[in-house]
């Protein structure tokens, strides 16, 4: 097997990259608690794209775990689990952040978001999202409370924990460090670090 | 106010309606027991559409109650809840069936599902979904257990329960009377059943 030497997706940004099926992608949180928002597309019909509502449909579940594959909108395998050196808790129910999220939160002006990561990541291999799909929060903790809230809690990563993803088809993924600087998304310290990612050939 | 007459979705089928901002939409389980898969769109911008995974985390929760309104992908609040008859239970984690659902769950052939549902009954106003959104599962019932699996149970509304929903915009709701018929969604029986809807026009 061949790797790709390790590509770092800088704080506060997104990278895509193409993963044909068979191969892997590692990814790495390089300096611990910082949540990735993450998505895959089908690399020959961009229409068909991870869905965390299919994802929880077909796993019967809230959660991906090692030996899980998340689904397509077609019910499909897309990226299966191989490995997780984290605690392996990945959020799989809240959007991605977005201008107006910051807004919301009392920011003015511009701020880096995650669905701006996403659009400009792929605009960087000429491809367009035709929607923007409800993203995988990897490393991200949601805690359901007793009466059904959902609370934003710090990750609980360590520097150089990492999952190891396989393509189950020929795929794009999207992996977005997350610019939340405002809640706990990243850490009590609430500054977005610095991950990396690393392609391995089948 | 004005009222206009009962509309029948019948069983197995779906229905969309215009409903201008401030008219209420009153969604009865006329038999009991049925679920209702709803969508809603902006009718000026059908890609800004509800969304559940912006409704959890604008809600921060799981489930929208009397009082609380579900949010398209621009975080604009869409439909308020603002009578609810029923216990109260309507799911915002799983996706609608799809020919997918059925083959996977063994059906040969064609079967009748929600997303086709959707598409039709766009059709019949002239317009077509930019994509298929998470739906908004009304009556659903879907306990998570301890271990976070998903379990679908049969939907506690009785017959006559009803939700009164009120538009925040001008928007196009669609409501498919869900075709399930082989696990447990629309109740013990298994029989999907026909609902009914009246818009009230502020």
């Amino acid at each position: 097997m061949n790797a790709d030497t390790v590509t770092t997706v800088p704080a506060r940004t997104g990278k895509a990259a193409r993963l044909p099926k068979g191969w892997r992608v590692k990814l790495i949180n390089t300096h611990g608690s910082q949540v990735v928002d993450t998505w895959a597309f089908n690399a020959t019909n961009m229409s068909e794209c991870m869905s965390m509502e299919h994802s929880r449909s077909c796993l019967e579940g809230l959660m991906c775990q090692v030996g899980d594959s998340m689904y397509t909108n077609q019910r499909r395998p897309i990226l299966t689990i191989l490995e997780d050196t984290s605690p392996g808790v990945h959020d799989m129910l809240l959007s991605a952040c977005d201008t107006e999220r910051y807004h919301l939160l009392g920011h003015k002006g511009y701020h880096e978001n995650c669905v701006d990561n996403l659009k400009a990541a792929l605009a960087k291999l000429e491809l367009t999202p035709p929607e923007i799909p409800s993203p995988w929060n990897v490393f991200q903790k949601v805690v359901i409370t007793e009466n059904g809230r959902l609370e934003i809690q710090p990750p609980p990563a360590e520097a150089g924990d990492h999952l190891m993803l396989r393509a189950e088809m020929d795929a794009v993924v999207v992996f977005s460090a997350c610019p939340m600087d405002i809640v706990l998304t990243n850490g009590p310290d609430r500054r977005p670090r610095d991950v990396q990612y690393q392609i391995l050939h089948s």
